[in-house]
């Protein structure tokens, strides 16, 4: 089999075998095919696609480059969630407490952020002490214990989906609809969980820009799921503005001990998208019969204080100081020297935001990572104080940036302005869900 | 800029602007921009094309990025020709004497066989004595002296076209019209001559397997001579068979020395090929006033010997032994261990030939290379006997096979009866030429 003739395949609209998809995956994850290759291949399925039975094929061959987690030691189904790139999206903060105090078991791994996109594990970063290395044996011994409990990777997960994904990165190939799902899948799957919720964001600032293309990626991950036994749910959420006020890391953590402590209203984007996976992970987790009733027993965990207790205990056993995750606490892990609001040039309705540019404004602040080897200042970031079709004047605050370096503050500020599109009308109402894509095993 | 960007760019179907263009012909011959990059563009290219004024810009950035050949101390007009890959297609060495015997001026820049096609240097090389690498002033001194010389590429041409064409084999990108039409006209503008002609091949054993395509990428090599100033015609021939009957290159120059001489029927395709290039590099040398003029020339050209004692002084000028250039003694080039005929398994008409083939299974037996080390072995070859729609039984010699190494010759035989499709129906005539794209210069 030659490389050279597999591109002309995919570049000719064929349908790559089973056989084909692994030497491709495989012979690449192994240094045997060359970047250049890789690449033009890659731009090829950009223009070809590719079917649901290659994707499937293509991620079942990434997921075996390397080691697959086992979790069978760990009682109960245990239920995973991804969400597809927010800014402002402290979801598995959330969700992950909630889920473990309703007797859910969430034994999660998580990325680091890059570019305008946070991750959770910086954020857990700014929790003092918190450590989220973790030996694989210490791991399932929390969750065990507590339920639930938001690592690093560990071992060698996926090589082929590194490699791939730092080429896509930078030729071009990332917005390809399989080769998504086939990267988010194949992490998914060799981490080792029983089912998965996805959170498929769609939006300006999201990789999906059309609802019909955010359908499509949604539908092609559960079929995934569906092709090697694992139950999965997708919801595809809207990426028009942050999904919660607080873009920043410690910011996030108050913002999700603020929903914990049930301070956040119902009609909060964050807590209806919190609400909404967490029901799906208690009923993919046979935790809960059905949707009513597992929205009153996260309901009741978020009024009882036991979500917000789990998080706590999660801290506490990942080596954090727990004493700091309270509503009263929280505040001290978000001190910085300046608090600066910023204020529109003009008055109107907010008829568009662009969350990757006030992600991008947040990271400015350092609140993120421009490069791997950027150091992150973890309170830092901002607070949005209005929402999509808000009317403000040239007083209104539309945020408040988190300064300690005030190297890149204007160059921060001007990226925040840019985001926030200002219009005469009143735009019309966007819903924060549009839809739900599942297929259970029967 | 960013080539990152520009790959985004044209992957989503806009137009680069000539900055653009140049930044991305520059950088990769540079080597600033890796090939993983230049691989994902071209793939783009392939999917997404370029405009007649994009392949132009491309065009140029690609000539500059190399030496450019000063033709100027050559009096005349310097008339170029070039094919697109065939087969058994020895037309420079009929065209070139014939028309410098009508007083046009050819001063051409060949380059050697790889894979199925042959190259005209190695062709020239089979000639005792013949040095195809001569000093640009002697090369200028040859043509202003008899008005033709081939000889190898010299300089630093078109550095950008060999790493893009080395790129685009291993990457499935050859077959792009764009591509293909800067890398043929970057470097045919690059070698300095007034005027061009190209031959377009099309059918199975050619980049372009459609009329369609085949008149899409002469008129856009047409147009870029246009916006450059330089005037180009371009002929579109059948490649459905091999052009002349001789495979090899001793064998072809015996060819080429035996349609000089007059020994060849004028409804043969090798005539009428060169006929017709003749033809029109004598009108662009501006040599002969009308078509009809110009077929008058080149016929007496031929009748008188001409055109056969113009080859002589060529070789002689290159150092070769002019002696072999007769009819008489070519024959003694083209000595072989063992000459062995090839029946077909059936009997029937000779519905198809793949002349790529039929170009393998000589390569197999030395005429060719398969990587650029190879040693070519000048005698072998193959001599067709046989044109496509001749009635063949199980006793009719195809082809006769020039062997001196056996090592391959099981292969070779099996590669060339795969070539060959036997019908019960006699198939329609395909006529050799099939269109003339022209667009003077007023």
């Amino acid at each position: 089999m030659r490389m050279v003739d597999l591109i002309e395949k995919k570049s000719g609209g064929l349908e790559l075998t089973n056989e084909e998809i692994r030497f491709v995956a495989n012979g690449f994850a192994r240094g045997e095919i060359p970047d250049y290759q890789m690449s033009a291949f890659m731009m090829a399925v950009v223009h070809r696609g590719m079917s649901d039975r290659e994707t499937a094929d293509l991620t079942m061959a990434m997921m075996h480059s390397g080691d697959v987690v086992d979790l069978s030691e760990i009682r109960g189904v245990k239920v995973d969630k991804h969400s597809t790139g927010g800014v402002g999206d402290t979801t598995t903060l959330v969700i992950g407490p909630l889920v473990a105090a309703c007797g859910g078991t969430v034994a999660k791994m998580s990325g680091r952020g890059l570019g305008h996109t946070g991750g959770t594990l910086d954020k857990l970063e700014s929790i003092p002490g918190l450590l989220i290395e973790q030996p694989m044996d210490r791991f399932k011994e929390i969750v065990n214990d507590i339920g639930v409990a938001v690592i690093g990777q560990t071992g060698n997960l996926v090589p082929a989906d590194k490699k791939m994904y730092a080429l896509r990165d930078v030729t071009s190939t990332v917005s390809s609809i399989p080769l998504i799902a086939s990267s988010v899948m194949s992490k998914k799957l060799a981490a080792g969980s029983d089912a998965i919720v996805l959170d498929v964001k769609v939006g300006s600032g999201a990789f999906m820009q059309t609802i019909e293309d955010a359908r499509k990626l949604a539908t092609l991950m559960v079929n995934i799921g569906t092709l090697v036994g694992r139950e999965v749910v997708a919801i595809i959420t809207d990426m028009n503005q942050p999904l919660g006020l607080a873009v920043g890391n410690a910011l996030e953590v108050r913002d999700a001990v603020e929903v914990l402590s049930g301070k956040v209203a119902e009609t909060d984007p964050l807590y209806e998208v919190c609400m909404l996976l967490a029901t799906n992970m208690l009923l993919l987790g046979k935790v809960a019969g059905d949707e009513k009733e597992a929205r009153e027993m996260l309901a009741n965990a978020m009024r009882s204080g036991a979500g917000l207790q789990k998080l706590q205990q999660m801290v506490a056993a990942q080596g954090g100081e727990a004493a700091y995750i309270t509503p009263e606490r929280i505040d001290e892990l978000c001190q910085v020297q300046r608090k600066i609001p910023v204020y529109p040039r003009r008055t109107g309705y907010i008829t568009g935001m662009r969350a990757e540019r006030i992600g991008t404004a947040a990271q400015m602040l350092g609140a993120g990572r421009e490069t791997k080897a950027d150091i992150i200042d973890p309170a830092v970031g901002l607070m949005m104080h209005v929402r999509l079709g808000a009317r403000v004047t040239c007083d209104t605050a539309l945020c408040t940036l988190y300064v300690n370096d005030e190297k890149r503050l204007a160059e921060a500020t001007e990226m925040f302005l840019s985001a926030i599109e200002i219009g005469e009308e009143k735009p019309d109402y966007v819903p924060m869900v549009h839809d739900i894509i599942r297929k259970c095993l029967s």
